[in-house]
């Protein structure tokens, strides 16, 4: 037996999202269909990151076991050939048996992108949050410095959460803008439900002026989530990627 | 009576092209519908460039003839109401009733985009050509070099073309890479049926390394369309957009 690792990119606009579901597809669905047929195998695999419906990734991690002989590096093009296209496995390999996508240290990192147009642009809509308004980018970074470092992300994270501790680190959170393209970027040892979303949910209105940039950290400072917290659309964000300290 | 001029982004992926077919959704179509819905008279829109099915534009210009009394600038909000997700009105202004966005001269701007990764990625599959193998942009530029300027592009043009000359002028044709991203720029005052794609489709050619960057040269002295002058895929293309002279 040997297990498996798969670095899964895939457009998140059709599916709803990772998690298997009674009613809808998903990522996870499909990648156990493709593994499970190539392999000849009824196979699971197991996700770093279940991401939501309508949410893209670039690197998501799932695991897999099989007896089948086929190259572990081989497996990222013999599952293309049986994946849909907007699912693609860029890169497989053989990790350890014990080796498991969730519990152990990593970073992960997510971009949330946001397009500042007038008018929302065809070509951007399937992967950027559309902003009419226009954003003070600078007043978004001034935000956005609160966050960094550990903290009680309470009041930055869905309700419905059923992690043990809120307490989280934020390595990184560093806010680039290309043309009429805001990009934040966001690296931690680990994230809350929708908490990505939250964040740039709360920095797009400080960067509308709706909030003052110490707005931010009133809320984290609340350690509640209430109805100032908004959630941005889950179209504007990606899982670029998960890095693993033992790697 | 009054002619609006209207500039048309759209995300060709689900359309069949700009010009009106008995089969097939197009999106002049669209248009016509939203601009007669709108005003209530049965409306043709006249548009300046018939883009093939599966390209996208940023700014192409069509224009129509209306009694209906709307501030011409709020035509693009209205219209945007009224057409699908995927087509945009991003400026409406009124023009002379000679205005006509073909017979004048202009200059016209594409951009060809390529994703050069070793898996074709999920999200970048709609709005670019995915080139697999390493992409020399060095060589690409050096063939680009000989398509400047003005010259008889008829080995660059679809044997289907009617145009009366195949001779136009390329003012300005950049190579650009941001990361795994290649854009072809061109610009000019006319382009042939196909042009840009297969100009595209053989500077990938030079890229790979199947074609030296002389090739160009000699394709171009050939004067006739061969095998040889490769179509790129439609969903790489942009029309970015289009100045007039006059205006």
């Amino acid at each position: 037996m040997r297990r498996i690792k798969l670095t899964v990119a895939y457009d998140g606009t059709n599916y709803c999202g990772w998690q298997i579901q009674p009613n809808g597809i998903t990522i996870e669905a499909a990648l156990n269909r493709a593994v499970s047929t190539l392999t000849g195998e009824e196979i699971r695999v197991l996700g770093a990151s279940r991401t939501d419906s309508g949410v893209h990734a670039l690197g998501n991690v799932a695991v897999f076991d099989t007896r089948s002989r086929i190259p572990a590096e081989r497996f990222s093009y013999a599952l293309n050939q049986r994946l849909p296209r907007d699912i693609a496995v860029v890169n497989s390999e053989e990790v350890p048996l014990d080796w498991h996508p969730r519990y152990q240290n990593s970073r992960k990192t997510y971009e949330y992108r946001i397009i500042n147009t007038k008018v929302p642009m065809p070509t951007e809509r399937l992967y950027h949050c559309f902003v009419g308004f226009d954003l003070d980018v600078e007043k978004m970074r001034e935000g956005a410095a609160y966050l960094l470092g550990e903290h009680d992300f309470a009041s930055f994270c869905c309700i419905r959460t059923n992690a043990k501790t809120t307490v989280r680190t934020i390595t990184e959170l560093n806010i680039e803008q290309k043309d009429k393209e805001i990009v934040i970027r966001v690296s931690g040892n680990g994230f809350l439900y929708n908490m990505v979303r939250i964040i740039a949910g709360v920095l797009i209105r400080v960067g509308r002026g709706f909030y003052e940039p110490e707005k931010v950290l009133s809320l984290l400072e609340g350690k509640e989530r209430t109805r100032e917290a908004v959630t941005a659309p889950p179209q504007g964000l990606f899982l670029v990627g998960i890095e693993y300290e033992n790697d």
